[in-house]
């Protein structure tokens, strides 16, 4: 059994004409009127493969075709949404997969024991809501709904997420813990270089690593770039350099540690004036929990010297403490062994970046597919993966997810 | 004879009316209604003094005070443009002290050998339309009225400047070159720490320090901050980071030098992707012409190199090159005398800043009279000066005037 590979590229390229950009890239930002029509298509597509459809009240869609029994009930998804420069597979790829798996059952007119359900996430970048992976966190944490809701537009502090779920008709009636699934299998672009580095087909995901975010803001004070002596100036700016200087050097001595800087923000942001305040948000990522909070604990030992040094306070927030979460192991091999009966050639391999699969880990056993991203680009209008091994990886969820629901 | 202290101080706090903040400070960007408000403020005051007055081409005011001839023609003043988080006293302190000393001379019914004029200059600031200090460019460089009207806002690309003065009124018909200047005094204040640190109440200004403003846009490349290792990494924020501190280091190294970042703008800014294009423009200043020279020449070797380690290219865009302008020794001897005849603490300094009065050094005898600024705060809310050094400063700008105007 082999999924149809015409139609489901055929189905990436229809879906990427929502939201497209000029340049080849994708804007499809969570609960925009760009993201209502890519879940229309989804729907009316569930629909057509005469899926039970569900909407829940954080807005994730739901489409179940039953086997002899609900249970198990082995979900495989993604998300729809995109950041504001996105690529045509990131999220896309894992709920069209997911589409022509069932479509491949289908056509095969296969019954399964167990029940599987396609989901499509809400709001999995965070690009226009905080937080992230928002409708996986939803499901497992039902107790967070209601503050979730709240959460305002980055771009209108007048919508949040309930205003706008509803404005696009997209509030929906299930509960957020209606379902109980057995399994979560996500198939997804790596997002990194390492499996087209190392000529490999397939990824079997066996740890998203943790990943921290903590904001800094500096305070130095504003003064006059042709008046002030050096000795006289408070610099937040030279503070923020020389932490990234820091934060580089960590990522060599602490073993999978990697450290970033994308964010900084200066105020007020005038060739002539010394930066009076400086904005910062680290990013710090290691598979390691213990030697993730170590580089935390030395990244706040040194920001705290250098800022006594330059006589510059600071305030310091937690914005994201997502600790490594391993993936079940019974799932992996799983993936492993259907790799290995299409004779592809696959590794097991650590998450970068986060995932809906993460929070479904909460709640039951879940695990990853990755498949190669060309020069590991995403988040990128540049962002490319082969046919081949879009098709391949397609082939494996199918041959994991039949495996799971008829044995486990 | 001695200014109207009161006179003075009630002058400052009216206009400081114009424009006022709710925090204490004043925004009165070039050319905008605020600005507008402050010209026919002022204008009112020159014809209340029955000064001749006219508007040149780039909307400079003049006030002239006719003696038994035209000539000697000595000039004062400044400019009432603030930047964005502007206070009481740059620019407008000049300008109204030196309204102060008209009316001081009419009151006094003093005829003098030759004649005064008070200047307020357009957009010393830059902080609506580059380039900055440019309604005296424009008197000491005529051949450059044209493209300074065609200078854009920075806040609308639809409006330029002689858009504007013609909006607000002030595109007037002298022209930039009518009057035939002898001399150019400026009072200020300090915008540094030194007279009040030494306590000292009297600045006489012999030398403009050089000002280099180089823009870089360094090319790195976007990449997943979770997904992309070390080595594979193009980061434009390390590169700038790098510059920071070698500025910095710089600073201590060269005589004189003072180095400055105090701009930054990174592409895409977002916490999870390695910035791929980061945007700074470094301000160097030096008293010296060859140590400045040396300083940008050493920092752009530094920029070669770093930029190289990190497989990031750049573009170099020279923004700013103003060498160091030395005032007039003659000018700098009677602001001296004028000082020691108050009985006033003084000494000869350089100025850190920019002002008009360098402009003027190319087509006249030009000097400047500073006055301490408290904690040399400036370009800031909290921007301060004491009465009494307002007042005493107020005078030497007198007796300076008078003695010039009758001796010269």
């Amino acid at each position: 059994m082999q999924i149809n590979s015409t139609r489901l590229l055929d189905n990436l390229s229809e879906l990427a004409e929502i939201g497209a950009r000029t340049d080849g890239g994708v804007c499809r930002l969570a609960l925009t009127d760009e993201d209502k029509i890519s879940r229309d298509w989804l729907l009316k597509k569930m629909q057509d493969l005469n899926l039970e459809t569900h909407i829940d009240e954080i807005g994730n869609m739901y489409g179940i075709r039953k086997g002899k029994s609900l249970q198990p009930l082995i979900a495989f998804g993604s998300h729809l949404d995109t950041v504001t420069t996105g690529g045509k597979y990131d999220g896309s790829y894992g709920v069209l997969a997911g589409l022509e798996v069932i479509n491949t059952l289908n056509e095969n007119e296969i019954v399964t024991d167990g029940s599987i359900a396609l989901i499509n996430f809400t709001n999995e970048e965070g690009a226009r809501f905080a937080p992230d992976m928002m409708g996986s966190l939803a499901v497992s944490k039902p107790e967070l709904l209601k503050e979730i809701w709240e959460s305002k537009s980055f771009d209108n502090e007048s919508l949040n997420v309930k205003s706008e779920l509803q404005r696009i008709g997209y509030l929906g009636d299930a509960k957020v813990n209606q379902f109980s699934f057995t399994n979560y299998l996500e198939l997804h672009i790596e997002q990194g270089p390492i499996l087209e580095n190392e000529k490999l087909q397939i990824g079997a995901v066996e740890l998203v690593q943790g990943i921290y975010w903590t904001e800094y803001v500096f305070h130095g004070a504003a003064a006059h770039a042709g008046t002030t002596p050096i000795s006289a100036r408070k610099d937040a700016g030279l503070v923020v350099s020389s932490l990234n200087l820091f934060l580089r050097k960590l990522s060599g001595v602490i073993k999978g540690q990697l450290c970033t800087m994308g964010l900084i923000e200066y105020y007020p942001n005038v060739v002539n004036v010394v930066p009076e305040r400086v904005k910062v948000i680290i990013d710090l990522r290691n598979p390691d929990k213990e030697l993730l909070k170590q580089a935390q604990e030395k990244a706040d030992q040194y920001i705290k010297e250098i800022s006594e040094s330059h006589q510059v306070s600071f305030d310091r927030v937690e914005k994201v403490r997502f600790d490594p979460v391993p993936f079940s192991q019974e799932m992996v091999e799983a993936i492993e062994k259907s790799a290995s009966g299409l004779n592809l050639k696959f590794k097991r391999m650590v998450s970068g970046a986060g995932h809906d699969a993460q929070m479904m880990a909460a709640i039951c056993k879940a695990a990853m597919i990755f498949i190669p991203s060309i020069n590991g680009i995403s988040h990128n209008v540049k962002e490319y993966s082969n046919p081949e091994d879009l098709i391949n990886g397609a082939n494996v969820l199918l041959n994991t997810v039949a495996t799971l629901v008829s044995n486990v």
